[in-house]
């Protein structure tokens, strides 16, 4: 069967503008918000409803076509990337926001709902979902749900995957549309196939419908600045914090590069010889972050920060967070190729860690900026480069193999909040049990016989 | 192969003190804190370490022995009952608290410890396992674990699946112990095989260690009871609270039946004629935790509550939380037999759930309580009966199937917090996705391809 007769049943399933073929459009679905991945899908599909779902899966499954699930594309391990070709699935004209139940602190939406757009309608009747992911803007809940995702938030709230109560997905297996999960907190009904779906990358089967376990808007919060002349110090001072018995919201960690880079674009007046920075959120009823926020400065300063300030009022506090993310932002552009890891470690060893990360890159005379949600030792060293330079490009990769191979030795893990993706593929096979990885593989033969969904991630074949 | 040399090899592993026969001794390992369910192990081995049940389940895998792991059999659904017979393998001298780590807020837990040794070590440290389930007194972390147990605390906090960072299992398919997961809160490394493992109630392998995602301990704690008139209007008042913005630690609903019994018991001088009785505990910062104690009385007064008051210390506030405890556990020696419910439903449809139920029991001319979490919509309805009076004992199943259909209509799930084991096996195949219990059946052949895991139990053969 030629892939055009694919094409044809593609348009006679979602309709001829929902189809794209051309050079130029299919580029667009080529790569993810990655470096250094990209590969053509044969063909772009945009379904407006479960159903539709339904039939590309069973076409897909029927002719043996690759088949790659597509939010947003803000993702950052390749996930997204059909690096076999094939279909390439966006989901982004599934977008409704299906109900918002503030009694059961619960909300239905599909899969293509932009994190923003979600947030919008929660704040109107004051509830939020706590994962904050920086690709909100453009990032879909299918995407968050895919790839498990993360944020600074993560640090109080947690994970993406202890919100997601309930999932519709269409399984190529089943050949339909199956529901997981429910719609309550509660639910010990057999094995957890929500959790199993949460994070698998789209390997599985394509998510149309979640029901998110949601939060109250807490009633306030602060923004706190602590600055450091020694950058592990900043690592320790996180620590004390917690064992102080105070559970900031966020805790970020910048760095002397993206403390001068937010002074340049935001036109802040950070001290430009500042080793590093922290920046924490405390949420909560008025009075316990007020009596938080004054703790969390007393402990920095015993910690040794040579300063620490506090936002006036919530417009000052929005202005430093978009500050950090620009600044977070500008790491990412700051070279040709920046690699930008995500590996993660206990929080009691990240000090020591930050010492290994930037000992390996000064050995190597390599720039790094080390930046991330310290409150949950998610870290993202960058190391910069250039991947046409091969001599140098070649330098930056031993680097952050030797990175990777701290956080593992460290206690830590190949990626906290990225997902592993093409990126990290490499890493699995030294890394981890084989038996889990060939449980993986097991598994994904029962929700996937014939391996159509996104082909070619997690594990190398 | 006579199953005396199955025990000759259960006593060279683990050494002849450690292997009980007699029947007297297998009798005390045949049932759980359920009353229906009962049937005798060939043996009972106590493993001293992850050594011996790797030794253990080796045996068992290779002579195609049922193996049953079993904490402190507190389990309410079956699940540690050895159905098949076979071996009963209880963990409970594995019981050792491995560490706690205040700066990274986690414990490192052998599968046997007791979930009170954990929280008294953990307190000294200012420190919780939020998770608490009621039988806390013997239940250990690996039965915490494999039936993902929840307890009045999850309305605030989520269920045990949000608290595991890590766990350690011996696996029959790898013939060894396998780690999965970590000691970080993020961790995106494939799939999500600890959440997998936490509620698949010992049928995948048997889980030796396990790493804990920690909280502070709270500053302040705060109990509350409001009174009313009308079971359903309780219902009504826990969907204003969560309206109101605020989230109780624990909500927890008990009808006339279980007033008066603590008024007996624990000599409480509750209004007899109270229809339902709310009770809160809020936790948090000191301030924050007296404000938000102010608008539960206030909102529970504007639900039409009768009455509302506030413990004047902890110590009063303890024994009112012994008394609930006493008044829950009379429903289980209410009559011969008692057929308790753990069905879930959104918390909206509480209210009407309740009606329902009553209405049910009363048409039928039978006894009912309505108990529970009313904070995450977990009802534990009890039909009294005697399993003695065929007539009636027929007539009281009759009602639960009904109330478990009613649950399911209402977008609730079959099992809140005690999971399927033997108890709601038969309500699966009526229930559930085909799709859902196949893959099951499959993910366990990945596991334990010959089936030696706590078989039969979560769906009927």
């Amino acid at each position: 069967m030629a892939f055009s007769e694919i094409i044809d049943s593609l348009v006679r399933i979602a309709g001829r503008e929902n189809v794209l073929t051309e050079d130029e459009d299919r580029r667009v679905y080529s790569y993810d918000a990655t470096s250094q991945w990209k590969a053509m899908p044969d063909a772009v599909v945009f379904p407006a409803n479960t159903g539709q779902v339904e039939g590309i899966v069973r076409l897909a499954d029927a002719k043996g076509v690759p088949l790659t699930p597509r939010g947003g594309g803000t993702n950052v391990s390749g996930g997204s990337v059909p690096i076999r070709g094939g279909i390439a699935l966006v989901m982004t004209k599934m977008n409704r926001i299906l109900s918002v139940e503030p009694e059961n602190l619960s909300a239905r939406v599909e899969a293509g709902a932009v994190l923003m757009d979600l947030q919008g309608a929660l704040a109107a009747r004051k509830l939020i979902f706590p994962p904050d992911p920086q690709s909100f803007l453009g990032a879909t809940l299918g995407g968050i749900i895919a790839e498990n995702a993360g944020g600074p938030v993560c640090v109080k709230y947690g994970v993406t995957k202890q919100y997601i109560l309930g999932i519709k997905a269409v399984i190529p297996a089943a050949g339909r549309a199956v529901e997981f999960g429910g719609v309550t907190v509660k639910n010990v009904v057999g094995y957890d196939l929500v959790s199993l779906i949460t994070g698998s990358e789209g390997t599985l089967g394509v998510i149309t419908e979640a029901v998110l376990r949601l939060m109250p808007l807490p009633a306030a919060r602060k923004t706190l600045l602590a600055l450091f002349d020694d950058l592990p110090k900043a690592g320790e001072a996180v620590g004390m914090v917690f064992d102080s018995g105070t559970v900031p919201a966020k805790i970020e960690l910048l760095d002397n590069w993206v403390i001068r880079s937010i002074n340049r674009t935001a036109g802040m007046k950070l001290p430009e010889n500042a080793a590093a920075m922290l920046m924490f959120e405390l949420d909560g009823r008025p009075e316990a972050v007020e009596s938080d926020a004054a703790k969390v400065m007393r402990v920095c300063m015993a910690a040794g920060a040579t300063g620490t300030t506090a936002a006036g009022n919530d417009a000052e506090a929005l202005s430093w967070w978009r500050a950090r993310s620009a600044g977070f932002a500008a790491v990412f552009s700051a070279a040709p190729t920046v690699l930008a890891e995500d590996v993660t470690v206990p929080r009691s060893r990240m000090p020591e860690f930050i010492r290994k990360v930037t000992g390996i890159c000064k050995t190597m005379g390599l720039e790094v900026t080390v930046i991330g949600h310290a409150g949950d030792g998610n870290l993202h060293p960058s190391v910069l480069t250039d991947q046409k330079n091969a001599a140098h490009f070649e330098k930056a990769k031993i680097a952050v193999d030797r990175i990777v191979e701290a956080a593992i030795e460290f206690g830590g893990v190949l990626s906290g909040e990225h997902g592993i993706g093409l990126e990290k593929m490499k890493f699995m096979r030294r890394t981890q049990d084989p038996f889990f990885i060939e449980a993986m593989k097991q598994i994904k033969k029962t929700f996937d016989p014939r391996g159509i969904m996104n082909p070619g991630k997690i594990w190398e074949d």
